[in-house]
């Protein structure tokens, strides 16, 4: 089955929205067995819009349209699929009532101008908007089936799962599995990959490379052999599959062996902190964190010494160990990470250059440090740094697991 | 003059990563007064990629297309681009010394099919890649421009910025501004402009709406009145141009007062801190901050009561005060933002609904506080509670230079 997508909005190609619509879809239709094998973005303009979507009309079997379904005289979808489709529109007077209720219950008369959210073309099923005044519409069309969504996520995420799942068809499955390999370089990834499915007919293969984190992406028949191959070939460098992320990953672990954890960060700002936090549930591991950017916090919170910061400076190992052992005490946790560094992209001195960081990782028994050096702008350069860190806990905890 | 993108990559349709490409390319492309008028997205399907490729070069005067130039079997993009134009491609010889120096450098011997990406479409022009292995190609072809450039953005942004630009022709400047609003609703901020604006031609006018901030785009001729109107409309709920970020404005604003800031957060878990330090130069106003989940990290940090918890709970507007007041106490800093709440998706109780929030602001003068309740999923709501809080303190500075 031919499936497109089109998003529109001149605020996409503007770039003022990052388009994240094919990703969601995307993900969302894996599941069903189907596949999106074009997606087009065009801005509000009526001429390229009919373009557009005739074009993928003439191709497609399903087609997503998303956004132009607003009160606002840039919303053209509505009427341009209706007259590409010779489907006239009426008002869809359930459709009226509700969304003059929904501006009565914000106490606020609703203009004129939002009934053209109530025209719906001859034929088309209305999908419900619990959270926006637009709703989506369903057509089919002989073979083929149009989907028209609103724009904003919060609205076409929540219809999609609950309106527009139900109406589609399941293709057939193509089993597909990602494995999330972190501490070792994409090429390194690669030449172990490819050497353990060496002969493996029938599997499509696939990387795709992060900061700190590189994904093998396998599809077709042979899963199960390859699997088998591809975790023997990685080994622990897997943290996960498929869309998991290593700080749930993380907490996962820490949960189910009832261990703590808390982190005393400089150069990461609050950022190793923040993806622990966002774990669901991680209250019951993440006891409390320390920003200790300034020296004077360094000392005062973490009991970092005077003598070393002068001696060694703020980024260095036995500071990164100072941190973390100062972190470990004060709060009882079991394990506490610490990260300082230089994050630029000013500050670096020849010494200890941008990119520079210390982390640290204390643990019941001992206190490890690790030197690195990463080359990134600011925002990578944190990514980076908590992805290593979240990674050497993660390994520790592996080791205590097996003991 | 009409311009395409086409981004190639079957993760991008199996939504593997996100697509960042049109985002970064329509700003790059903006100030030099050119715009993007379609965007499509394709696999590594050579027929796929060929029919596209073949479709947007019949419409196309420049044509930007990304990914499929490295080495592996599923890179296709040279090829067909070859094909279609009709221009054999040669060895480079100079390209593949440069491979193989790469390879060198980091003391591995470059395998054979690395040497594809060597291979030039006759009369194209090699675009250094100083971040990876495969070359970028730009081709004159009669009237039209086609640039092929790689996959992964560390490596097509640096390339697009240094060698790309230099060849682009500049179109007619189209006047353009994005004003960034926090603490008024959409369609509140609508109703201020479409009255400001009435009767105002040659101005388009776009709004875009995230979770606590509204943009208002308008690009027209008519900038300058246009700007005046809406400023006098928004006034102080204007925090910023452009691409100017919340996080930005405040850290500016305080070094310009020469003021510093502490946080101490429960619910967002480091994320208004992280949000602070992703601000270069954010060493100068931000000492430290606290993240204190647990209520035995908010008594011993921040000297939040024994008997406030007991009688309040962690989740009230006392808590909220008291964390704001040691932070800064302990700080000695200027400000302290605090906030503690309810992140979900569970932990909510009927007096206490998920969502709940209290934010604290202590100040040299004063202390405020704020309850809030905002309902999104867990990363949404840890956003809102920190935008929330950055404009407070926003307002505050704001006050203050006023006075």
């Amino acid at each position: 089955m031919n499936i497109e997508l089109i998003t529109t909005g001149s605020e996409l190609l503007l770039g003022l929205v990052a388009n994240t619509h094919l990703q969601f879809l995307a993900r969302e239709l894996a599941p069903l067995g189907l596949r999106i094998v074009r997606h087009t973005t065009v801005g509000d303009d009526p001429a390229a819009l009919r373009a557009v979507i005739g074009e993928a009309l003439a191709r497609a079997d399903l087609l997503l349209i998303t956004g132009g379904l607003g009160p606002t005289s840039d919303d053209r979808t509505r009427d341009v699929v209706a007259e590409l489709l010779r489907r006239p529109l009426h008002l869809d007077t359930q459709v009226a009532e509700q969304i003059r209720e929904r501006f009565r219950k914000r106490g606020r008369e609703m203009p004129e101008q939002n009934l053209v959210q109530a025209m719906v073309p001859e034929g088309a099923r209305v999908l419900p908007n619990p959270n926006g005044t637009a709703p989506g519409l369903a057509i089919e069309d002989g073979d083929k089936r149009i989907f028209l969504l609103p724009g904003p996520p919060r609205e076409m995420e929540p219809m999609f799962r609950e309106s527009v799942v139900p109406l589609l068809p399941r293709g057939p499955a193509t089993p597909c599995r990602t494995y999330k390999v972190a501490g070792l370089p994409e090429s390194a990834v690669e030449q172990k990959v490819a050497a353990a499915l060496g002969g493996l007919a029938d599997v499509e293969l696939g990387y795709c490379a992060r900061p700190g984190e590189v994904e093998v992406r396998i599809i077709g028949a042979s899963l199960a052999e390859a699997d088998a191959r591809i975790r023997a070939a990685l080994g622990e460098d897997i943290f996960g599959t498929d869309a998991e992320r290593l700080e749930e990953v993380v907490v996962r672990m820490l949960a189910a062996a009832q261990r703590t954890v808390v982190t005393a960060e400089s150069c990461t700002g609050g950022f190793i902190a923040h993806r622990l936090t966002n774990v669901s549930g991680a209250s019951a591991v993440f006891l409390n964190g320390w920003i200790a950017y300034s020296n004077a916090a360094k000392m005062r919170d973490l009991g970092v010494r005077d003598e070393t910061l002068k001696q060694h400076g703020a980024v260095s190992e036995p500071v990164a160990r100072q941190m973390a052992e100062g972190a470990r005490a004060r709060s009882g946790a079991d394990y506490a990470l610490s990260a300082t560094g230089i994050a630029g992209p000013t500050g670096g001195t020849p010494d200890k250059p941008v990119g520079l960081v210390f982390i640290g990782l204390a643990t019941p028994t001992r206190t490890l440090a690790q030197r690195w050096q990463f080359s990134f702008d600011r925002e990578t350069f944190k990514w980076m740094v908590s992805q290593t860190a979240l990674d050497l806990l993660r390994r520790e905890l592996l080791c205590n697991c097996h003991s």
